[in-house]
């Protein structure tokens, strides 16, 4: 059976996550349907990883076994029709040697976190970042967030329910600039623990507030311990926006 | 009576355009609704000038004359709590002097006009942008606004039911960036016809897919006449940025 490479960007505020649910409301249920009205069959399309309610994907990726060989044009053509009127899109389709496999394949993962930063109500950003009133200090946040660079066991900022094999990543970016009053925090890494991006703009825009100092999330990484760490930052601020392969698999 | 400058954010979407009418869904008029609300008493919210149906704004400016003296932050507490569940924002609100005027003091109105380039559908930027799925190319695109810039007779990009006194008006800036597949036109002048930009937009969008060489913008430039020009670009892909005024003003 031909396998598919799709990348995929989707606006997760309708759906609860990525993962397939008996609900049926979840991005991966509703690609499933639509290769199943495409191609008459049940298909699992399999993703780099879960999203959870609410969060949004700019480049997701998954792959899917097809019963025939199409092009990729006339799958991207199909998925997208019968898609409608969800708001997920397939950005690309590539035909792929069947030793690829979206999640085990990846070698690296990128996400955005949004915040916007000011005293009033959204508009047009809504459901698309996290508003904090409160003036958040940037320069401390970035001094924060170089404690949490490179390989560490990150139990502090996991979530209960997760269920990587190991605590232990290695983060190998985590920066945070800023376009008027949006702050943007950029998170790469080979893989994340559950919640783990969420978590640790939730610490650190306590960070920004001045409620804990930079040295304090040396600290609470070394505490391995979650009850230390800040809440879990809204869901509708984070965006998955890339997944990396090896060459031979782009 | 006390005057109060109002900088303000919209999603114009699911309005008629800013001006008021008697159906009641503009952003003046839900604007003016919350000021009565607030003190009980018609006010007249004068703005910059109109966005039509559809247009957004990050940056439209306003004043108000009110029947008594408040705090600005106890009007933009008030005014934010009457809005709901409106997407309107007052970013700010200031005390200002009666000679101020928000349309007539402006010294320079900024707009962008969003396009993202694309086969694929829309999915986090609806209503936001211009979906265009031609490629387009930059390169000839930025050559043909250059004919645009500088003291011009814009009637070729001029709404029919444009009320302004003259078709001459001096396009200080006009340029394209691009980020991802995103193209944004950032436009800068004392003040614009009614469609301007959306009209220049409109024609330049067909020099970027060939339909049009960047020397036939000087050519319907100087025609003055609207049918030589492109079609009026979507208005969900314009923004009002910004309104300067002199420091005194400011």
């Amino acid at each position: 059976m031909p396998r598919y490479k799709l990348t995929i960007e989707y606006d997760g505020t309708a759906f609860h996550g990525w993962q397939s649910q008996p609900s049926g409301q979840t991005i991966q249920d509703a690609l499933q349907t639509a290769f199943y009205q495409f191609c008459g069959c049940q298909c699992i399309v399999l993703g780099s990883g879960r999203t959870d309610a609410g969060v949004h994907a700019r480049g997701q990726v998954a792959h899917v076994d097809l019963p025939n060989s199409y092009a990729p044009y006339t799958i991207q053509q199909a998925i997208t029709y019968y898609l409608r009127p969800h708001l997920i899109s397939v950005l690309s389709v590539e035909e792929i040697d069947d030793t690829f496999h979206a999640r085990f394949s990846a070698t690296e993962r990128s996400y955005e976190y949004h915040i916007i930063n000011r005293s009033t109500e959204l508009t047009l950003d809504l459901n698309r970042v996290w508003l904090v009133h409160k003036p958040l200090n940037k320069d401390l946040m970035r001094l924060a967030a170089a404690y949490l660079i490179g390989k560490h066991d990150f139990s502090a900022f996991r979530a209960q329910k997760c269920q990587a094999s190991s605590p232990v990543k290695t983060l190998d970016e985590l920066s945070i600039r800023q376009e008027g009053d949006r702050l943007i925090f950029f998170a790469r890494s080979r893989s994340f623990l559950h919640h783990q991006v969420r978590n640790m703009v939730g610490t650190l825009k306590m960070v920004g507030e001045g409620k804990l100092m930079p040295e304090d999330v040396e600290r609470i990484l070394h505490s391995k311990d979650r009850t230390q760490a800040g809440p879990t930052a809204p869901a509708c601020g984070l965006y998955l926006m890339k997944i990396s392969y090896h060459p031979r698999d782009q």
